[in-house]
């Protein structure tokens, strides 16, 4: 059900970014309940002179392996499920490649169910919605 | 009004690219009523260690072919008109560049009327709404 | 708050690119009331063949000097205060660059205040709302 998008610089390493992918994945299983295999993530790197990240705003110290991390979901998740995700994901990239959780930034974008198709020109929750489906 | 984001895969021709476009525009003029001449798609392409796709999830068959489209546009849609939207972005980025619908990922995101300046820094729905503004 | 994200043509100068993602963070300091250093913009860059912009739609004249400005922010904006933004950044985009207003496009998408973490894995606007949190 999440989209994930992930901006990084240029400078950091191909391996970490499918690392970085991963540790989305699993914190998003951890914290709001997503089937497995709901995995749909692109990840994007720019130049120093294309993404431009205040250092300190919201007294944060960042530096050039800021992350962002772009997420749309279904709406639903209480502001408790959405606490524990930021959480959870900033100690999985932390410990997946050693981004300092200063470093992650996360943004949560909502749609509704029937804003989704994942193949065959279906509406895939709204036809045969799953259990899990919030 | 729809704005439109689509990711592929960077074997996707650059032909291909301009014609899913296309066939994403055609799709819908017929289900969702835009005007004429309501085209605004950016074609991102990616390497495959940078965008993450599951091969089965909601029992499809993905490919190095996926395509992800995502659509901006305004709310007031039903049901219907969405899921005759995908149905017929499936079927026209089939026809047109053979990619099975099972690669086609479909996403909306609504917004307001209030919500989009198309150029000379004003808000065009607001001031002036078309009589085809849904 | 605002998390920006910019489109243009190749043959935008790097330096444009900057002074463009300068002028539309000024010109929301200026109307709609974010705090100093909110500058979180990432722009990309896309070949002809892969960025496709109707010239005339809703009366404008649009060129390869096409930018769009997608921003995305917290809700709660009045649609005076858009209307403020949209026409500020369109003028600071043309005094700073030369581009003509025409080719300014810009797209608000909201979002609640839980669904942002600015780092540390927490979410700043729930646990400590500043007094600027619209």
């Amino acid at each position: 059900m999440p989209f994930v998008r992930i901006d990084v610089f240029n400078a950091t390493p191909v391996e970490d970014r499918k690392a970085i992918a991963d540790a989305v994945y699993e914190a998003m299983r951890e914290t709001i309940s997503i089937p497995e295999g709901d995995r749909f993530i692109i990840v994007s790197a720019h130049d120093k002179d294309a993404m431009f990240v205040d250092p300190h705003f919201q007294g944060m110290n960042r530096t050039e392996r800021y992350v962002a991390i772009e997420i749309r979901l279904n709406q639903g998740r209480t502001p408790e499920m959405k606490q524990a995700l930021y959480k959870r994901v900033a100690e999985r990239v932390h410990e997946a490649v050693g981004i300092a959780t200063d470093d992650v930034m996360i943004l949560l974008t909502e749609c509704a169910q029937v804003d989704w198709s994942f193949g065959k020109g279906e509406a895939q929750f709204i036809l045969h919605p799953p259990a899990w489906v919030k």
